[in-house]
């Protein structure tokens, strides 16, 4: 039997703010099967995909990714909040709640034809992932895929991200 | 003939500003081979250590951490920046050039006595470690070693840790 990823991901009432239920996933990447099998289990989808990379958002996203990318034998491209990156970038603007942000890729990290699959840990309102498509195609990828750990179905995210595969591990529809 | 990592590692002059030359982890990164030999090389000392986690700061040492505790077979404890982490907390703080920042770990991430390695992609001044090192402390860890991928050996970093076990992958001595 699968091991039950749910039972490894703690709701922290009003975090950020108040009337918000955080889904923790702390609890999930302490635990060594757990974490194994979330790796596993976001590395499937991409397993016969020839990829070139595994592309990840700052912070959490890297946390996954860089492991998926080991298991499937392919590279790890992070995509940056402003100001990180050393060499030349393009960047994807976001609207955040109350004004907008921005990440970037090094312009010479995907190039034109590459296969590349995002990974994040969570899509909520899928701002920030629509700007992590934006940059894959901005720079010429075959982007084969869009993966999460978990989705929060209940905000809509993945209907941001036009008609690329969405692959999802765990999905909370609300109450 | 192990791979020489240091052909990954890319110079980018007067970046974060003028003077400085940056070590861009980013090609290593993107190549696969390389990127898998820098997990194992960074697994390495602790393979008969039965670490019951790593511990990785954020954001960029997420990127490695995480890989290198599936390889373990054992757990990721991420440190985070302020108000990032949605449970109680702990923090450390460390001096900047201007001023001072902290770091955080949730308070039921560690247990005492659990054996925990810290990794981080690069040592400088090693301010940031050596926060890193008080929060495995406070929570009663059993720090077993702190790893490196690339040490900035002229900046002295390692002196800041104390006398507890440090690899490092790749030293720069300086000109």
């Amino acid at each position: 039997m699968p091991l039950d990823l749910t039972a490894y991901i703690r709701d922290v009432p009003d975090f950020p703010k108040p009337g918000i239920v955080f889904k923790d996933i702390t609890p999930l990447l302490k635990d060594p099967g757990a974490l194994e099998a979330a790796v596993q289990a976001l590395a499937e989808p991409y397993r016969d995909a020839n990829l070139a990379s595994v592309a990840a958002i700052e912070s959490r996203g890297f946390i996954f990714a860089a492991a998926v990318a080991v298991e499937l034998g392919c590279g790890f491209v992070p995509l940056r909040k402003p100001n990180k990156l050393p060499a030349e970038t393009t960047s994807a603007a976001y609207e955040l709640e109350y004004g907008a942000d921005t990440i970037e890729v090094h312009v010479d990290a995907i190039h034109a034809g590459d296969r590349v699959a995002i990974i994040d840990d969570v899509i909520a309102t899928g701002g920030t992932a629509a700007a992590a498509v934006e940059l894959v195609e901005t720079l010429g990828g075959n982007l084969v895929g869009i993966s999460f750990l978990i989705d929060l179905a209940f905000l809509g995210g993945t209907t941001k991200l036009g008609d690329y595969p969405v692959h999802t591990v765990i999905t909370y529809n609300g109450d």
